[in-house]
């Protein structure tokens, strides 16, 4: 195993009195997130099997032709079904897709930050308004979303972008994934008058027109909001979400993409992260827990 | 979006002279690595649904019953699929793991490494003699690998472990993920008489025993050992693995578990990882790249 450990395992640098570390260039090493997720064939494997799970399973599901409730999902707070039936007819099929690193990959941004620039709301704005021509597909997406055009089932785009919808719009567009119309099957941040992060209200407007079989997305936010509870401490989130109930929809309903880039999943110290049961050094005398916990 | 950007995007602390940074301790920020894969729901919802799907698939595979011919694989420095007869029967089917981040998490070594520590080829001896006691599953993996077990299907591990097949056994073990037996289906670097990372021989000689139906892995080269030529820069080896002939095996034969926290996929510079097409500033003037060619 050649472990290759990220330096953020130390301190940034930016912390540190000078002298100043050399000024980063397009040679420096980029962080290991974005190695990973823009760089690696193995990010793109996973975003290719993922793409070609939701779709087979939201094609399987369009073909039973009777669905009377759409996939459990965060709705005012909770997580629960809503009908699919409108009248005496079913409401049109529909996958719900978060956008930024689930169906289109903001590498002209990032490569941006990984230069030492730091994120701010300004420069994200232009992104949003600008960056539109250098949108690229997540692997696997742009087949994914075609076979659902394909089965009759809507993309329809639930988006924490809030300063430009034509700049989503033509994101979407540039990245192949075809149209996306804003207030139909494209919403953002504000767009149900809330300004929060939280999707719950949007989630509830997309599916009192239509019948949502599927939900994608990079951060569980995309799928309920109460995942994202300031309460939660990073161990109690994940387990929430692979644990019990929930833990039965990831690959049939809920489709997760990954992102070790940036967002919610990025929290913890070191002790919230691994926990005590995950204690352990190579010094001689080191024992299992079990043996040791005694002298602990 | 909300934006949280690795202190790595700047040097690692360790470069600059003193002072030197406060030590690490369990109350310091996790790597932004390690707090995806160990610490989110959002890494937990991504392995499970690879499990389902990884299982779903193996299973329908084998009620297939005639199985002429492995899931293609690398074999001697190519990809092909092996013969799944033996005389006038098919061979026992099969599915290959590897086994560090596919199906066990090793927390207490990243643990220990996040605390600042280094990896060495010592530290890493003594968790493969020492550490199965704190083995933990990946999420799903226990679940698919009864599914498998269920179906008459053997779980085979391949994996680049060198120092202890009998600690290999106890993290299988412990992690809840059934039995492992040393060269029948546990085979350890070396155990083909090859000293080298390199899979290929042993598939070669798993595939002569027992039909392998899928592969799963965290590195490329648990598929092929063809995509860790070092001759291929990583856009190049990102490009081999998710276009063409092979990109249909993502989901369908293949199955890839996330893991930004080490491994091969952790290569290249800031102009490696996102090429010239990612270039962009939010400085005002910046312009669609078409519209900004001729200045540049």
């Amino acid at each position: 195993m050649a472990v290759l450990l990220a330096g953020c395992a130390t301190a940034p640098a930016q912390d540190a009195p000078s002298p100043a570390p050399a000024p980063l260039t397009a040679d420096s090493p980029a962080p290991d997130t974005m190695r990973w997720l823009y760089g690696s064939g193995e990010a793109a494997g996973v975003s290719i099997q993922a793409m070609r799970q939701l779709a087979d399973y939201a094609v399987t599901q369009s073909r039973l032709r009777n669905i009377p409730q759409s996939v459990p999902m965060g709705i005012e707070g909770t997580i629960r079904s809503e009908s699919c039936i409108d009248g005496n007819r079913i409401k049109p099929l529909a996958v719900v897709f978060d956008v930024d690193e689930t169906i289109v990959l903001n590498a002209g941004y990032e490569a941006w930050l990984a230069q030492g620039n730091t994120y701010s709301s300004e420069s994200w704005q232009r992104w949003e308004e600008r960056g539109g021509p250098l949108a690229r597909p997540v692997p696997g997406a742009v087949t994914a979303l075609r076979r659902l055009r394909d089965a009759g089932i809507t993309p329809v785009f639930n988006t924490n972008r809030q300063h430009s919808p034509e700049g989503a719009r033509q994101a979407i567009e540039t990245a192949g994934l075809g149209k996306a119309v804003h207030r139909e099957t494209l919403f953002l941040r504000g767009d149900d008058g809330n300004e929060g992060s939280g999707k719950d209200g949007r989630r509830a407007a997309i599916a009192s027109r239509y019948c949502i079989i599927a939900l994608a997305g990079d951060n569980l936010g995309d799928f309920a909001d109460l995942f994202n509870a300031p309460a939660l401490s990073p161990q109690e989130r994940r387990e929430l979400a692979a644990r019990g109930e929930y833990a039965q929809l990831w690959g049939a309903g809920w489709f997760a993409l990954p992102n070790p880039a940036y967002g919610d999943s990025l929290k913890g110290t070191i002790r919230e992260v691994f926990g005590r049961d995950a204690d352990w050094s190579p010094q001689p005398g080191d024992a299992p827990p079990i043996a040791n916990e005694g002298s602990k």
